[in-house]
């Protein structure tokens, strides 16, 4: 049966396409942006690697070539009553949230870029939160959380809560968040909101803490180059897999901060639009704030860094690591063991990264290495002013 | 020695007899406010008990009485330009941080007022924590927190801290929240703020977990008419014990919530201001997050509605109790049991609810009398919509 699904934030490198997979298997989709992430780029002089169309071009591809339409809904998630009168027109039944400002380093700007990254992403949810308890009670919100929420803590991370026994007594929490950015925590914040939105008012929502993503295409965006989706790797937006793939074919040392030590949850593109189909087909029950972790793998950065090198000398290009001092306040050697099995029991099947897959990401790069800008690849974005840090 | 202490929402309930004190034993106050209070009395048509002059005029009586300046300075705390204006003139040891909007009725009102109090509150301490960065940063921030952070877990609540052992690790996590309401979740994201500008900047603040605070004066503001504080009774931002003296008073029921059992834990405004200065008086260290639970006694909502019902029927006001339907989504008999030893610990002397403090407060507020308005006492704001609680 075809659901109605709003995908927030669908001109984005997740959400177009989260909302073509969708789309492709018969269901109304349609996406709400306030293409905000166009304007973050024109900021800081940084571009896609692919070319990217308008939100209206890409739309008019995708019905050119898979004969379907998906419905733009051009707004702001911080206007109240826009965020009302979408939900009352499109009334969805899943309401997958991707719809914030999504960088670590833009949030660590300054304070007037923190601020907006607060502002924009808990504002912008809380709004959703009142619209679905106002006008859209039965949808279900698919929210996407970063496993950088947590941090990393000495003791094994769960999927979302914690046990804890304490003097002889037993209670289930959620589980404490130590995260690393402004941007992290406006996600933290997110989380407690929605949380308060289940249990006070019974909606229903899945939280998805996020590991990095890398990746170039899926089956729908590998169809046309038109259908592309913005394929960051800046300093800002891109992901530590895609910046060194680009710095590897770009001829510039793959840049690792620190020792490299710091271990993530990675997973693939095509993952990560499978596990919110997942979570959108199975959806929480009313009341409840269900919480995947959704990655596939755990590599430190040095182990990345390594099978990107390893990759691109394969192919002939002279690749090497250079360590850099790093820009961000964290834990270079640390305990790091997140649990991720709830979505793999809902059937993920995974995408592990390969040898091939970076090959294969390589490949795609070389073909538009001359839209590469060299300044983007660092820019220099501290997380404490050299004075708190000396 | 003299310090010098900044007051943040210093024309405030708790911010004005806190002032008064840290200037009548000679440090140097300055006093920053947006004056917003007194516009959200106006929207809600909602009025202090005691007249309260404007900020000038109360400046004025004090140098009058006392002999001492307390410097005002009006601005709005989510005005990054302004916040670091202020720390770079006034050049703070000790910023004490009560400008936030303090009801949790008001966030309930609806999404709007939500709004409004998430990004005020959250982005006005954000853009405190970078100007202390990069303009104070050896300046104490002590923080105006709430207990209603916690919620009521079934597990004893420590001081701000948890350390859990799981799976054979151990860690020592910020004590995990379940707030209850949109008020209370800004504090929750405050206190994620704070936190992580003392562990990656090096910041250093105390976070105090205040309970519910009663009472009507101080030694300060008890010198004169035009020194008292802005004592509230409405529904809005009257606190529990405060609305039932003034229902008592009335003559109208003293409204229970509910069947009454909830239990918080409740201070003497004297307290307030004597934890506050116990607090700066030992600053937390440089890259620390002290926190403490700020409250002297737990009362459950009927022990406190008989306590003043007693207190009435012995000065000959013929009292009653009422039980109203809880307008509040929250559980009406719990554990609770959470710490509160580190501020007696550092010094503090409660000053415990006794009849005589009810007597005196009935007698001050008999003084008033005709200036309660019986509208403000139910004004019916609920923290979910009819239809949802069905």
């Amino acid at each position: 049966m075809a659901h109605r699904i709003l995908v927030l934030g669908g001109d984005g490198y997740l959400g177009w396409p989260t909302a073509l997979a969708f789309s492709a298997r018969g269901d109304r989709v349609a996406i709400l942006d306030n293409l905000a992430k166009r304007t973050w780029e024109a900021e800081l002089d940084v571009a896609p690697l692919l070319p990217i169309g308008s939100l209206d071009e890409r739309l008019s591809a995708w019905r050119h070539i898979s004969g379907r339409d998906i419905e733009p809904i051009v707004g702001d998630l911080t206007d109240c009553d826009f965020v009302y009168d979408s939900l009352r027109t499109f009334r969805p039944d899943t309401i997958i949230h991707y719809g914030e400002q999504p960088s670590a380093p833009y949030s660590m700007i300054d304070a007037r870029h923190a601020a907006f990254t607060q502002a924009n992403n808990v504002i912008g949810t809380l709004n959703l939160l009142f619209a679905m308890r106002d006008v859209s009670p039965e949808s279900h919100l698919v929210k996407l959380g970063t496993m950088g929420e947590y941090g990393t803590p000495d003791v094994d991370i769960e999927e979302g809560y914690l046990t804890v026994r304490h003097n002889g007594r037993s209670h289930t929490f959620l589980y404490p968040k130590t995260p690393g950015s402004m941007y992290h925590l406006s996600k933290v914040h997110d989380s407690h909101n929605i949380h308060f939105a289940t249990r006070i008012w019974g909606l229903r929502a899945t939280d998805l803490n996020q590991g990095v993503v890398y990746g170039i295409e899926t089956d729908q965006t590998a169809l046309d180059p038109r259908l592309a989706t913005s394929f960051h790797y800046d300093e800002i937006f891109g992901t530590a897999l895609n910046r060194f793939c680009v710095q590897a074919v770009a001829g510039t040392p793959i840049t690792v901060y620190g020792r490299g030590g710091q271990t993530r949850g990675y997973l693939n593109l095509r993952d990560t639009v499978a596990c919110v189909t997942l979570a959108s087909d199975t959806p929480a029950e009313p009341g409840a704030l269900r919480i995947f972790n959704q990655f596939t793998e755990t590599f430190t950065v040095l182990e990345l860094a390594e099978r990107v090198c390893d990759a691109a000398l394969h192919l002939g290009m002279p690749a090497q690591l250079e360590h850099h001092p790093n820009p961000r306040v964290e834990a270079e050697e640390h305990y790091y063991n997140p649990r991720h099995s709830a979505l793999l029991e809902l059937g993920l099947q995974p995408h592990l990264l390969s040898e091939e897959l970076i090959d294969t990401m390589l490949d795609r790069i070389v073909a538009h290495r001359e839209r590469i800008r060299l300044a983007s690849l660092t820019m220099d974005i501290r997380w404490a002013p050299a004075r708190v840090t000396d």
